[in-house]
């Protein structure tokens, strides 16, 4: 394998698969990035066996071939070389690359080619949905995933699609978090799947600043599912396990709503933090404002007064600010409806325009 | 005490005086900021009994009196509170503080204003120097003084003051920094202190940006030394021990020097690091190059060309990167000497022009 491949181009496709590789994993070849020059390409391959993102770049192919090279070594070497072409060279059988610019050459130990497993094909049912949108979804969902393990397929993001809606719902068993988005599905296919919540971050990433290019094509097996962004494909493992029907435990009936300013009452519960050391904070819902209360022994009292618009009955009602904070954050409206269902029932906020994004939050038993 | 004060002046010189509170003092009043209010001022006070900062500021004092707040609590509320006055107020005898703005209200629990250890004046011998240039001596030496324990004194950076010229000497054993910088002595004291790289370290940060300003002020008496800022003083403990006379050890002649660009040198170890493990470097120092080479088994191989202007004879000498990286970005200048005196001798490096700064390194036994 022998290439050439201007030093910018080269650093952004390692940077983008190097995503895929763990630090901790136990497989020698998984520590690299998998190289396939055909005539005018390169391919460039990562896993951690659960997450796989595969990016295809244009590049001067003098002789094909395949490699597997360190991606930490590579990535950080070539991101560091100055800026011009950079020339590739892998001899037959041996795994060492020979990196060459200007005058300088480096000489990369690697892996043989075939220590790479395989990364699969999906060609199950697909969708579009336009970029932007869908890292809106990630964005108002994954942060809600559970982070421990009991029940593995909390840590990842359930996604419905039904006719031209994609519905994803993530949840903690304290907190649930959801939205819809248009997709295009003109087959009418109808999918649920549970995404691993770090394989969506890593999509994330890769979705930043490029809303204005071709949706987003969404494939789906029973085991794996496949994002393909043109150049950029990730490939994610799925979640196996019956995701509950969360969405039936959210009251439908709010006698307590209140409209408040978001970065008004986020500021509040940000200085309110400062002296509650578990977070609980008590929230009483006045007719003219939201006073927030909280104490911890032997550091201070907090006294914060929000306005609001209410509609209905005052109420008193405990939250841990962390979920307030996290759920809040999902969002960029200016104003927002926290809506109470009794002091004891969860509690719903969405934005106060639109209906895409709900975040309901259990609240505190004591306060 | 009862004060009003705008919110970004307190949050100022809270966040100031708190770079001295350490996290993991024993005495719990020294977690604390000692807040002492006199008419129209406002003196705040922190140490963690080897440092210790103090700065002044003006407030709007409606009652006199003192209290010992803790700081990071304090300090991270005043930073969220809206910009506007902020009222505080410490009831005689209560160590705790009410801090009011708006219709907020927090409490905070303090301790009693005689927990506080006395901060000692400095009435030694003074002598002064531009703000811009102690911030340069302190970023030419600092860096290079030891970390480890087992001679104090390395840990500092020895000062001393002769005629107009203040010298600056730090090293760990393996490389000296030194610099000297103009200092204004009009009585012509002669001193020789040794103070600790942390308290020069946060002195540094004091000195950013204002090199406009009175010049620093510096008294020093046996045992500790005081630098004078206007509003703000910083105090620091001096590490006792006899400094060793390290420039002795600094070779007179040297039989090889090369002159180099000094971002093409950096960004060519930079690069070289990245495959070698340990940073040890070899440069073969020719006629029309400088040659840098490194292996790291099973990791790779290095080759860098670095163009040079070379006074003398070649030779070939190792090196840790580290070493080098560090003197070399505690400079600016676009040109530098690297100067030889034999492969098993210290090197010394320092600015093509300009004799201020000069730093000397040992090389590795080995490469």
């Amino acid at each position: 394998m022998r290439l050439t491949i201007p030093q910018d181009r080269f650093a952004d496709a390692l940077g983008t698969v190097s995503r895929a590789v763990s630090p901790k994993n136990t497989i020698p070849a998984l520590a690299g990035v998998h190289v396939r020059a055909t005539p005018g390409r390169l391919l460039l391959r990562a896993t951690d066996l659960e997450l796989a993102i595969e990016r295809t770049v244009e590049a001067e192919v003098h002789e094909p071939g395949e490699a597997i090279l360190p991606a930490r070594y590579l990535a950080d070497l070539v991101r560091k070389i100055p800026f011009g072409d950079v020339d590739l060279e892998v001899k037959d059988g041996q795994p060492v690359a020979a990196v060459r610019w200007g005058k300088s050459h480096y000489t990369i130990h690697g892996f043989p080619a075939a220590d790479f497993p395989d990364i699969p094909a999906v060609s199950g049912p697909s969708f579009r949905v336009d970029r932007g949108a869908f890292r809106e979804l990630i964005r108002q969902t994954a942060f809600a995933a559970a982070q421990e393990e009991a029940r593995p397929y909390l840590k990842g993001v359930f996604l419905t699609l039904a006719g031209s809606e994609l519905l994803g719902v993530a949840t903690d068993s304290i907190r649930i978090a959801t939205t819809r988005v248009p997709a295009d599905n003109p087959e009418n296919q109808s999918l649920q799947v549970i995404v691993p919540g770090r394989s969506l971050q890593e999509l994330a990433r890769l979705l930043a600043g490029a809303e204005d290019e071709e949706p987003l094509r969404v494939s789906a097996e029973p085991n794996q599912v496949s994002f393909d962004l043109g150049d950029i494909r990730v490939i994610s493992r799925l979640l196996e396990g019956q995701y509950p029907d969360v969405l039936r435990l959210i009251p439908t009936s709010y006698p307590t709503r209140a409209r408040l300013d978001r970065s008004q009452f986020l500021e509040a519960i940000d200085r309110a933090q400062v002296l509650s050391r578990d977070g609980s904070l008590r929230f009483s819902v006045g007719p003219e404002q939201l006073v927030i209360t909280g104490a911890t022994p032997e550091v201070g009292q907090v006294y914060e007064e929000v306005p609001l618009v209410l509609e209905g009955d005052p109420l008193d009602i405990g939250f841990n600010a962390r979920y307030l904070t996290e759920g809040l954050r999902a969002m960029d409206d200016r104003e927002f409806w926290f809506e109470f269902s009794g002091s004891r029932n969860p509690a719903r906020i969405r934005p106060a325009e639109g209906d895409g994004y709900v975040y309901v939050v259990l609240p505190l038993v004591t306060f």
